[in-house]
């Protein structure tokens, strides 16, 4: 780790955190300059401006979180905040003077504070039921203090830091120690708060403890943080919707921390991996900014979001990637510091380029080794379509069981979608806006992700502790081709006796795209599989009978399976199964080889949800039976469309003729024969030995190939 | 009618239909000084570029619609169209010969063709399996044989016009003769197509049969289609999914008679109904340009579709109100003629006005006395909420039995919606993308509808015979209040023992709106009746406990009831049920004041579907017994705010703490209690007698109101 001996920089004008002294002249011409800068100098005026308007209340502490007083002490740190920040850019001292009546209140008020009485974790707070709402509190009131330090007296100052900054600092280190040196999100939250607190009041110690854990043993502290909490790519093992709250903390204290110990490089600290997270997480939506839904994630979700300002702002100013302007610019408001200023300048010179999605492999864990995620993307803009592989770790708390699942967006919409996590966040009547009950049962469990179940079991069966020990391995991966992007990825341990390896290859032929999605699975003993695709939009039309249920049957009992209500389902297939669905301009079809054995259900959301906690969601299930190892094909295939203008519709109908899958071992042919007689064959070696004499016995003759995979196509 | 005597103009220039010889120049200054009409123009030519680098093809007519040959022929009129334009436009030969030579061929084909051989209907055409593609056909095939007369030498003139022309006219005079005298939109096409082939033959008499029909008796003919087909109001009978194409021959014959025998003054018939029917049809959006799906309609048809361009164009070019600019700026192409030179300067000059979608009432029937819509709005753009109260005719063939229907639109979304036509409009899979038998077997019953249905059967029993000759009829309606809008409609004729009253009354209070909805009912005997409420989105929360089902249970076996799964039902009521759900960014409650006789399910569309032909769709009905009369109350709220980027939600709770209904045969006092103590009090004369001396007896005092209709807000 780092040497410990830090020193906080000279500098004795204040403010000095994030927004500093000697920028402000030129922040104030930018404002007069550039509009996005000036359009959020106003809106941070407008907040300061009504908060003075609607006078100080500082409640004593009482309600639980959407509760009067914990919404008020919120809005309190915004409004000292962005007042904070207008003292300093107008100079009007009615601002400061704001600030610093409430933060004198807050001198009075906190030290006579117990526990708050709605405590409901093991890391409360005083002024808020959870020590997180306590820690974001520290990080923006300590900013706004800043902003004012100097407006104020040296009887002003002590009061302020002795009986409010030290004595939440003080509750920090003591009572939530434990929360305070955890290698977690929430501790980012405590360390940046009390760093920062540190670094306005010049008390060393308390900096060296934000870095290196109260005992200063390296233990826990921002530093460890940074190595455990984002691998070398800059994933959050969470997931993109966390990952987008998680890097608020961490930029703003690294700001700080750079504003003032720049001998720390903390923006190279492993090999600069804060501003890697920002682009990363930003190559984590779709084609309209939203995040992908993986893990537990409030859908709908987009990177025009208030918390992601401080990422773009400050990893463009780090890195001047001018694709991050793009984003920036879609945000519609900027950080009142120096990076605002960068930014909204040079937007305003034109320097922006767009933000470009591109077929991306994510790793995962701290070292890179636990997974990750992988991305094909085929085509541009709004008409991309991405397919994301997931076989990342677990992802902690919030993650899901769900390894090697595949999700499909296409146009921006979703094909084939995550259910995301079972909230209606901050909706009083859905338990006050919690997670419900039901994302444990449904939303967690592997049924309800498109990958493999096995024996109708979860992953590690459910259990989070022993998934979090192992993770899927990246095989192989070539996203270098136009025409053919491929990944495969193998989990070793989610399923006691079998071993699973995805293969999927996305393909682009003609006017279609075809992914071809291969299981390998190598296991002992009989079991069952339940191979589940869900689906957004209308079934159209299939190459077999689906039976339509006449009565109420559920799917299984639990593991999630006591939520799906079987709508239809069809036995005895050919060789072939082929099903068609339509949304939005798209029309999407699924062929899987099938044979006697093989059962298929559509199946709904909504059994067992007595308060319809359940969103609506339609899938299709092909379940089958494996002796000790197998493989199962699937391809998905992109295709037609509908002009809503002209009511002209193309394509609506699978190309597909037939499905073809040869196999010696890890070897294996797949051939996809068209109704126009073209034909797609593709080869893989699924054990990506780079061998140059792979083959394969194809009906009577033998294919060879060299190489991991090869990609034919025969007109 | 009309004096038959006409005269078509003697300007032996041509082209003289719609685009004319002595506004070519201005309109080619025009594309290169104003984009829209540049990029209209640039579009006409690539598609006739592209005509002429792939050859004339005539196929032997053979295919049904979607089909080869049929898809030929549409393409080929296209192409003759824009490429007679860009003749005229570029003075460039290559455009003249490549129309010229298609029409020599047509000429060599058409007279040795009988009827198509998949000919379906009554009226076949030769060319297309439908008599309707043969009228489309001309209507642009004779525009482009007038932009290349000039060119032409008297003989490929006289093998044109004789081989071709009127061997299809005699066609529709002869073989087709009664689609041609049909008062309906298929007839429109026809005597469009056959009267502008009299005006650029210079054949008074097919011009005046296009106009009075072919025994020139004024039974059938143009005119006696403006008569009958429009509303005063411009209202078109099968509803606004129809009208965006009903409108389309009328607005290009009407042009093209203006241009040849201005002294019809045909924009002034019928007080002008043409161009306002272009205004109506765009009052009847959605806030996103969506066009209200009530009756048979394809969902999310907007305003920007190539065949209201025609309309758009006219329309602003004869009345220059300059909101309809607003709309031909969207739709992104205008008429290459000078009326589309007019729209591209105007928008150029920056004349655009914001088309404001105002509370209106629009009254059907050729004389206006055939009932209506309503639409009650309050807000702006596309915050807009909207209240579409339906009291049409029956709407002929594409009508539904949707008397007194409502749908209800909030901030761009459909929050209480109308099924629309059961329709995959050109999908292959699903009938070739025909009406499907679930449109007769759902989408128009009763039951599909946000409406009353009495002893679960569809309105006049499902006769569209019966049903066409009678119409709801609008008893009052004060839309001019900006804090309350009502309208009152009767229908005395739906169900035979039963007169049906519905009044709806838009207020806003406070942040939030409130829709009283009141049924009156007179009738003889005990009926049970459903009030069903379909609404997207998901259910929230609700002040009974709702039952779901764990048995297969549909709701009945015809009228549509068969397609309804019983997914939750709730009985034995207290005085009040309040159900709340939430979809986009808005909360939606509905509170309807039952008692212990009461029943409510929660239904799901998709029993007795086989093919899925059914979308997803859920609903709320409440169902009661009636002896003799009676009055059903109901109340929707709208109501708070979900805000996606930041996850703040707002007033996602019911306001109302009590509803009461008190009543004296027509005098009704309605009382909304919020939880805040705050009152709205409604007090109506249902028979809007206009009285000044009303009173009801509330508990145990009286209260008297003047006139109609009164509101109170005690605070
Ligand atoms: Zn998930
Ligand atoms: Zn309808």
């Amino acid at each position: 780790s780092c040497s410990k001996s830090i020193s906080i920089e000279g500098h004795e004008s204040y403010p000095k955190l994030i927004l500093k002294k000697q920028d402000v002249p030129q922040i104030v011409e930018g404002i007069s300059k550039y509009p996005l800068l000036k359009a959020s100098f106003e809106k941070a005026k407008s907040i300061a401006d009504n908060a003075i308007l609607n006078g100080i209340e500082i409640p004593i502490p009482k309600d639980p979180g959407g509760g009067y007083t914990h919404e008020k002490h919120k809005r309190n740190y915004i409004e000292m905040y962005n007042a904070g920040l207008v003292y300093q850019l107008t100079g009007e001292e009615k601002y400061a003077v704001f600030v610093r009546d409430m933060l004198l209140k807050y001198a009075e008020l906190y030290p006579t504070l117990g526990l708050h009485p709605m405590k409901k974790n093991q890391a409360p707070g005083k002024l808020f039921w959870q020590g997180l709402n306590e820690s974001v509190w520290l990080v923006y009131t300590i900013q706004a203090y800043d902003c004012i330090h100097d407006f104020l007296t040296d009887t002003e100052r002590k009061i302020i830091e002795e009986n409010l900054f030290k004595e939440v600092v003080k509750f920090f280190l003591t009572e939530n120690k434990s929360t305070f040196n955890r290698i977690h999100n929430h501790g980012t939250w405590a360390v940046a708060g009390v760093g920062m607190t540190g670094l306005v009041l010049g008390d060393t110690l308390m900096v060296k403890q934000a870095l290196y854990s109260t005992e200063l043993d390296s233990t826990g502290g921002f530093l460890r943080q940074i190595d455990e909490l984002f691998s070398p790519d800059g994933y959050y093992a969470e997931g993109p919707y966390y990952q987008r709250y998680a890097l608020l903390p961490f930029v703003i204290f690294a700001k700080a921390l750079e504003n003032n110990i720049p001998e720390l490089k903390i923006f190279d600290y492993k090999s600069g991996v804060l501003n890697r997270a920002v682009v990363t997480l930003l190559q984590l939506t779709n084609t309209d900014g939203r995040f992908y839904p993986i893990n537990d994630a409030i859908k709908d979700k987009t990177w025009i979001t208030p918390e992601l300002v401080f990422g773009t702002n400050i990893a463009y100013f780090n890195t001047h990637d001018s694709t991050i302007l793009d984003v920036a610019q879609k945000q519609g408001e900027v950080m009142l510091s120096i990076e605002g200023l960068e930014v909204a300048k040079a937007i305003e010179q034109g320097h922006v380029k767009t933000f470009v999605r591109k077929p991306i492999v994510i790793r995962d864990g701290k070292n890179g080794d636990a997974g990750g995620l992988a991305i094909l993307r085929m085509g541009k803009n709004e008409k991309q379509t991405s397919v994301l592989f997931k076989f990342t770790s677990q992802g902690m708390g919030h993650g899901h069981f769900d390894r090697l699942n595949l999700n499909i967006f296409d146009r921006g919409v979703e094909i084939v979608p995550d259910y995301g996590a079972a909230r209606f966040i901050n909706v009083v009547a859905k338990e006050g806006g919690r997670y419900l009950n039901e994302n444990k049962t449904w939303a967690k469990q592997t049924i309800a992700h498109n990958t493999l179940v096995i024996n109708q079991k979860s992953n590690f069966n459910g259990s989070v502790k022993l998934a979090d020990k192992f993770s899927p391995k990246l095989l192989f991966t070539d996203l270098s081709n136009a025409n053919i992007q491929m990944v495969s990825a193998i989990d070793e341990n989610c399923y006691k006796n079998d071993t699973i390896q995805r293969t999927l290859a996305l393909i682009e032929f003609g006017d279609r795209k075809f992914l071809i999605d291969l299981f390998n699975i190598k296991g002992i003993g009989r079991v069952q599989y339940d191979l589940p695709t869900y689906f957004n939009g209308q079934i159209i039309d299939s190459n077999f009978e689906i039976q339509r249920l006449n009565q109420y049957k559920i799917l299984g009992n639990n593991n999630g399976y006591q939520h799906l209500v079987i709508d239809a389902e069809s036995r005895a297939f050919d060789s072939l199964a082929r099903v068609t669905w339509a949304i939005g301009t798209g029309f999407y079809s699924l062929t899987t080889i099938t044979n006697t054995h093989t059962n298929f259900y559509v199946v709904r959301l909504g059994a067992n949800d007595p308060n319809y906690n359940l969103r609506n969601q339609q899938g299709f299930i092909f379940r089958g039976e494996l002796a000790g190892s197998g493989k199962i094909l699937s391809v998905y295939e992109l295709h037609g469309n509908y002009n809503p203008s002209t009511e002209a519709v193309l394509g609506s109908e699978s190309a597909i003729d037939s499905c073809k899958l040869f196999d010696d071992n890890d070897r294996v042919a797949v051939y996809v024969t068209l109704k126009n007689g073209k034909k797609i064959g593709l080869f893989i070696d699924l054990s990506f030995s780079g061998s140059n004499s792979n083959r394969v016995k194809v009906d009577n003759s033998v294919v060879t190939w060299q190489g991991n995979y090869k990609l034919t196509i025969k007109e």
